[in-house]
């Protein structure tokens, strides 16, 4: 287990040091592309995180045989300023390895990633052949995130920050989404990694063993999608409600003999069109539902037709 | 505007007949490549359905000039019987195709397609060059509803199905998932793919005025991300609260001055990591604080440390 201690707000060469008397494996630093956003959130400039704080403390790191890990905030859009360039990560990225950083993560701080720029950013990044790791770390702001992991898996990209569930406690400087659960949940990128036929070596039940502790922890359910809907791959039995469909179907499809209906339906509610005002009585008069609302839609009536009827109706549960 | 008539349940040549005397434009008919689903969802087989209904349907639409869209459930999975093959999807795609349907639409009714599969499926059933439109219509129930579209554009998909904010009131198949909001959130993907440069020609605005009104009237959140994080290209004010922390953070350094701690911060809420246990001190009696946790993880002792302490602080809010 890596020991692991993040150095947010305070990068100070001192502070570094006295660490290195722990057994702390790896530094966390966190850095951003953007010079608004590192002042906000670092409360310096970048030029003077990046001249001044980084130098001694990844000389300490080095000189004690500890790896640093570099986060670069808003390396896809800053909220506040704008798109980031490619120029201004890839002169970051240099820096970070010559200074002897051993991971950058790729930080998509709001969600401002797109599939396109994530392939595009990665692949100059991966060219430069640097003796780092490459990360990122998306959040899910916009409903982009896991389309963007499988953008970077594609680009060549293999480290991939997660938490379970989703959870996390972010601020996102988007008005309304000050804090929220945004991350990409771990489980539904292992699983979905697994469905692509990219090995995990993550245990995919213990995982979820997890994710259910932590929404119990949370008192909540967390964003993740798989503790509830299973693995795809897992066949599962027909659900005693289609069943009962099953059965409900034939009488209405007795009653549907002598009327003129097109129903549809989903799950307790059926909704039926009919061309006639006379078919929808007799259906409704042989007893099966229980009608809630009736004439939804009324198409222009053409020849002799009397309009398209629409009708919402509810199965009688007692029946 | 487009006419639609569904023909979900009732799959029979009279009752389109019938409809052709309407001025609906365009008949939509379900249909499942897995027949045990068919059975469940139509109440035939998929043989019986394929031979029998679509048939003379499809011949009274094509008699009078209106078009067919089928839609494929479970094309890339069944929740009862697993995997689909690519031939039998082949040899259903080239059926409806010979009997005249104008397009065909994939479903994925459980969640069980995968970026990969949907590239591999598509390719394929886009080289067969057939004069018949190909659409997808993804649900969300693990996650990857989003990547599936990103996947299916690059594939060369052009028609995407998707509601406001994901709404749906889809049965799955999965236990614990019968009635969601599962589908693609059209906001999200029209959002997605304008930043990904591929132009929708849909006015994002007025989309989010009528995603507001569905939340409405659904009296409740939908799924969809775009209409709380708002486009990824608009600039955003930097948040009130963020400038209180700038203050605040001008006061916690000059207690850091003394005290030597780790400090990085979450909103409202600071969590401190310090090595000596009176340097926690100083600051608590600074009295910026109201402590909440204390000593929340204790790094093994080495050398002259006194062990790492953490402790979560939150901001007093009367200070």
């Amino acid at each position: 287990m890596t020991r692991r201690l993040p150095l947010w707000k305070c990068l100070r060469g001192t502070v570094c040091r006295r660490a290195m008397i722990t057994q702390i494996d790896e530094i966390l630093i966190l850095l951003s592309a953007s010079d608004t956003f590192n002042k906000l959130n670092i409360g310096r400039t970048l030029k003077e995180s990046l001249n001044k704080m980084l130098p001694s403390i990844l000389d300490t790191a080095a000189k004690n045989s500890r790896s640093v890990r570099v986060y670069v905030m808003t390396a896809f859009g800053c909220p506040y300023t704008g798109k980031i360039s490619i120029e201004d990560i890839v002169q970051l990225l240099l820096k970070l390895s010559y200074m002897g950083a051993s991971e950058v993560v790729l930080v998509d701080s709001t969600g401002m990633a797109n599939p396109r720029s994530v392939q595009s950013t990665l692949r100059i990044l991966l060219d430069l052949q640097l003796d780092i790791n490459l990360a990122v770390h998306f959040h899910n702001t916009r409903g982009a995130a896991i389309a963007n992991c499988v953008a970077a898996y594609d680009a060549g990209v293999r480290i991939f920050d997660t938490s379970l569930g989703g959870m996390s406690a972010t601020p996102y400087g988007v008005s309304e989404l000050d804090i929220g659960c945004w991350n990409v949940p771990t489980e539904d990128l292992v699983h979905l990694f697994e469905e692509m036929g990219v090995k995990t070596g993550v245990d995919l039940e213990k995982l979820l063993d997890c994710v259910r502790l932590a929404e119990q922890m949370a008192g909540m359910h967390l964003p993740g999608h798989l503790l509830r809907a299973g693995r795809s791959s897992q066949i599962v039995g027909i659900p005693k409600h289609l069943e009962r469909h099953q059965i409900m179907d034939k009488k209405i499809g007795g009653v549907l003999k002598t009327a003129s209906m097109l129903i549809f339906k989903s799950a307790d509610v059926y909704f039926v069109y009919t061309l006639q005002f006379q078919s929808f009585l007799d259906l409704f008069e042989h007893g099966l539902f229980s009608l809630i609302v009736w004439s939804v839609h009324q198409a222009e009536p053409a020849g002799d037709a009397e309009g398209l009827q629409s009708v919402v109706l509810v199965l009688d549960q007692d029946r």
